[in-house]
């Protein structure tokens, strides 16, 4: 049945990090004030927590992190895409065929309703593939495509940007979707780089 | 009929711009040189013309514009949001009920399957309601909206990213319909200020 | 005497803003939510003051203002171009000449050594003639340029980022030349738009 | 002698940059499509040459690389920081003692001159340290520091600036000390990712 195959959980991978984080921050700060004698084993934790307890957080845009986020809708992506220092590749509905589409069903819909709504994405599935079948380009044909159709997409961004995105859409006012990836970058930069995102 | 109201045709509509622009551009790129003796009644034409001939885009960057754009889709916003420097205020699904929703129809749709693709477009409309019936908030009642969706946009960004736009976007690659809101705006910009865009 | 030429005071000239810079950003503003049966006489000094505190400051961004700063020092300016959202068209030293450059007197300097200060001034002055004489291309004899030298500077941002820049460059750890210019800055864009700057 | 402490050579260092940075690029660009099944051992190579050839850069920007740049002037480093996609940490004036500062000597500066241009640095240097006994912060002495003063910065961009900013400054009209670092930033990211920087 369609629906086991649809809808995936979201998932979150780090593709990319800089090597020893919170050493480059450290080396690249310290650099404002030549203070490369201060540097010892442990001194970066607290020259990090420091810098972000003052609001410098320049040095922290020396470390740079990257994301594929897996079986998002596009209603998720269109408001992620809106910060602008992140660098993106996204899965494009003009080039990938999207004839069997996944979605994303959203939370707040009540069990019994659930099978109704899948019944809904068989129908729209339907009409995109009759437009194809009637010849419409593929940019063309995803007029139909709801909001709910997943999407997947790479993510860059500095430590810097990283945490101004976490602060603004964790909170509570901010969407289920976008609220559930960022708690799940946030656990994955906190292993890596505790100093830069334990406050967060 | 549901059809009429509903497919609009795009608009777009200049709300400021820059008073004097290339006077304004010329005063601030004879800066550079502190050149301004050589400024003079039609000098500004010349200047800006050379700049842009030698790749010196920078003091374009003085002058900016503002523009609403009204009844394109939402396929073609998540495109137009992508460019970093534009200022974007645009109508949320959040925030907007959607029942009577108006969409676009792509150009390529033959006329004979048009009254088809106005039932599909009926048909998702009926789910939406549904949903919002059954209590749905409406940013989870958006999941089944269709990429065809209007909504309402107004973007601002200085001239030489209006230039680096434009050329992007009038390019034959580019998808037909955020190629005819460049259009229109190409044409309102050179109207203002045609030495800054006259070779685009 | 050179000391009369060299020491003017900082200017700072506003020249181009967008015009009804607020009446623009609540039309720009409203359009997330359709609801521009909601504007009226005074209605948008109520509606940016909302958005300001609750810190939703986009609309801002399609308001623009730019600026002339005259006789400020290149160690004002190496802090101001950093900045990065600021449009900025800059005197060149690797095109402007400057046997009799103007410079800066700190503040701080003790009357009684002012004279001193002007001596030193001018023999950095020599030292520049000099190298010029015996055949030095303007960009390398400026390596003996001081940062007191005047610079002549046009800047344009947006109201979200002057917003910013003022905030950061009005604390009282802020070196004092910025600090000053961002004082005539804000007084003239609280006087073309009071509801975006009060505030600060 | 003062000569040969202070005219040390320029100095680069790559501090950190993406592991596997061609892989990751081909990875993310890779997600438009869904063309993962064409990943195999040399395919990030083509990959990468396609999209530069195409100029669909936005890819390269999942790469990102460090470097610290020691013993260039203020004057290089007063158009570096123009590059506002840049991370930047600079030695601050405002905080580093520069009462025996390092100098950069101008490239063209005739042999028989070379000694006198040091003499002019020992009299500016005189000028500090006196500006500084009598009482001065280190922020208003710094005002009698010339462009020649070297300074030590980290930066940091992702490929795609990287590549704008060495082709803007390995231009013939780039002024000969930012093209003297372009030079050997392009040697070591050429060896880290030839594919992506090749055809500079």
């Amino acid at each position: 049945m369609s629906e086991v195959k649809n809808i995936e959980k979201i998932e979150v991978e780090l593709i990319a990090i800089t090597p020893n984080a919170e050493k480059v921050i450290e080396e690249a700060g310290r650099t404002c004030y030549l203070s490369f004698d201060k540097i010892g084993a442990n001194s970066a934790d607290e020259f990090i927590r420091r810098l972000i307890k003052l609001g410098h957080e320049s040095p922290l845009e020396h470390a740079y992190a990257t994301f594929r986020i897996k079986n998002c809708s596009r209603a998720m992506t269109h408001q992620l895409v809106r910060h602008r220092l992140l660098a993106i590749s996204q899965q494009s509905q003009r080039y990938v065929n999207e004839e069997s589409f996944d979605y994303v069903v959203p939370e707040t819909i009540p069990e019994e309703y659930i099978e109704d709504y899948h019944n809904d994405m068989d129908t729209i599935q339907q009409m995109y593939s009759k437009w194809r079948q009637r010849g419409l380009k593929k940019e063309d044909a995803r007029f139909v495509l709801p909001n709910a159709c997943t999407s997947e997409i790479v993510v860059s961004a500095n430590f810097r940007e990283w945490r101004h995105i976490l602060k603004t859409r964790l909170s509570p006012k901010a969407q289920w979707e976008i609220r559930n990836v960022c708690i799940i970058i946030l656990d994955i930069l906190k292993e890596n780089a505790p100093n830069c995102f334990e406050e967060i």
